[in-house]
């Protein structure tokens, strides 16, 4: 079976597990903690299966290992719906979570981890400051999109939907206003109706 | 003709502009300046193009709009030997261009903007000590792939390696040291040699 190594407050995590269930593919969580005791002999298992060593981190059947959030959406999704079969459609696809790793979780999932898990004092507040404006950028570009269009999947809910949606629906705990985004709020309303969905968690 | 709205010293658009050349195929290259008079009515242009309005952005000769380097690259190498056929193969390939957008051109191609191109007593210390330690960190993941493998690739040289490739050969210029990373320069080198090798600019 699968295995997953995964936090259950990880939106990175997160996308990987909704699409697993969406694909009703079983898999096995393993939990990585955050400061409990045991942390550390967990996170030296995660760091002895890659170079990276950071959840999530997939196992496949034969032992395979398989890193970072959106190739392991690529790779599940492959001849799936979920993904589309027309090479550009697919680099729309792609467009949108390179987006969402370059210039979207990295200030909206690090503000919300500093503000839900970490001690914001610790951090400067240029630093908080300069991440509230970069993630508000990123979410008015989602707004422009999403204006015009229901999915960031050409042809509908797509891979780059759930990449998109795991730190957006939850921004809110990051300091984030979704006030100014209507077909933002629209778009994660529909996206939570979908048959087949499952809450982060 | 694919046209490619570009700057010579963006590491992103050079990704784009070292595949046209390695495939053989026709550019026109539009350049994007930075602080110029005209830079406000190119910049223009480029939003005009796209959700985004950042470059590069690739023009198809049927006039249909590409954003994200990496998308971009993912498109133009489908069906060449710079991605895998082999599914698993190519999510390992993904894998090091989500990091790349993720860990590392965030703070190295940051830095070095800052640092070439702006003004960094405009930026906080603190800031530029947390792009400083982060891209070091990445290019420690980097020396620990490069220790054991020549490529990013499965099967050599791969678009995981152009995308890599951009910002850490002018990583120097942002104020990191490649000295503690000797697989990392001789990757650069091995790199730099290959046939059809085009430099920045």
């Amino acid at each position: 079976m699968l295995q997953l190594h995964r936090n259950a407050i990880s939106g990175n995590c997160y996308k990987v597990e909704l699409l697993l269930h969406r694909l009703a593919r079983p898999v096995e969580l393993i939990d990585v903690t955050f400061g409990q005791p045991e942390s550390e002999a967990q996170r030296a298992a995660v760091k002895s299966l890659s170079t990276i060593g950071r959840i999530p981190t997939l196992v496949l059947d034969d032992g395979r290992v398989l890193t970072e959030s959106n190739a392991i959406l690529c790779y599940l999704a492959e001849g799936t719906p979920y993904v589309p079969a027309d090479a550009f459609d697919r680099a729309q696809v792609l467009r949108w979570m390179f987006f969402e790793q370059n210039l979207h979780e990295p200030h909206i999932a690090t503000r919300r981890f500093v503000m839900t898990q970490g001690d914001p004092s610790k951090v400067s507040a240029d630093l908080l400051e300069i991440w509230l404006e970069r993630g508000t950028d990123a979410l008015g570009v989602m707004e422009r999109h999403l204006s015009e269009h229901d999915w960031f999947g050409p042809a509908g809910y797509s891979i780059a939907d759930i990449a998109l949606y795991a730190y957006t629906h939850v921004a809110d705990q990051g300091g984030y206003d979704l006030a100014p985004f209507p077909a933002l709020r629209a778009w994660l309303e529909r996206f939570a109706a979908q048959p087949g969905h499952r809450a982060m968690g």
